[in-house]
């Protein structure tokens, strides 16, 4: 395996273990996935999140949405991966939302970029943006959106 | 100035030059930023954008919305810019929106991530992400939002 596919592989690797901890609800296991100095653009809430401190304080905010005993998807699809040096980027578009106690579905689909760089300990996030695109006539998010 | 240094400038010369081209609803010197195979995915509309020409028209609809007699504003703040081999991201948050003919202003702050490509002819936009935040309990843009 070249040194490039091994990155790219590594950091598809980076990208499951934030979904399956974002879907256990695993605040420590998505926490050590960041730098100190991450800068993060999330869909919900401020505009930025600047330091991996301010961030787990908004990711508790957003944990606790999840419905009790539901279950949260994530399910990134056509994602891309560039690795250049010590650096790296991503994209995908992610099918997720939650399945609440009663069965029922609430989902749709973000758009996800997710910037990386090869520390000592392997390759972390220092910067990521999830958003929906709204409808400038409404300023609402655009619903019923597909890839 | 050492090779990186020489990069980070062509970057944040490449945002600029974007900056400028928008300000003057220059399409074709927009256009002429990204790579073939761009996937962007802006603040409004579609989910995604994939290659130059689907994403042409996409912003021939967004070009339209400026009033007749308007001016565009974008001003990009805390840009940051990571620059590995031949690729490179950087993201910013910008102050954007128009004043109109009566000189009424419409602006809002956008979160931005550029990823880019050193391509023969220079640094290209290879995927890029624009948006705003949203108020889960509203599904509206947060508004009055500030770095």
């Amino acid at each position: 395996m070249t040194d490039t596919k091994h990155h790219e592989t590594a950091l598809r690797t980076l990208i499951q273990q934030w979904v399956d901890a974002t879907c256990k609800g695993d605040l420590d296991a998505v926490m050590a996935l960041y730098t100190p100095d991450v800068v993060a653009f999330d869909a919900i809430g401020a505009l930025q999140h600047k330091g991996v401190d301010a961030y787990r304080q908004h990711w508790e905010m957003c944990l606790s949405f999840m419905p009790p005993g539901g279950e949260m998807i994530m399910e990134p699809h056509e994602v891309t991966v560039s690795v250049g040096g010590d650096i790296a980027f991503a994209h995908y578009v992610s099918r997720c939302g939650c399945i609440d106690d009663k069965g029922e579905q609430q989902i749709g689909w973000l758009r996800a970029t997710v910037c990386c760089r090869n520390m000592p300990e392997g390759w972390r996030i220092v910067h990521e943006h999830y958003s929906s695109p709204f409808d400038p006539q409404t300023m609402k998010i655009a619903e019923d959106l597909a890839p």
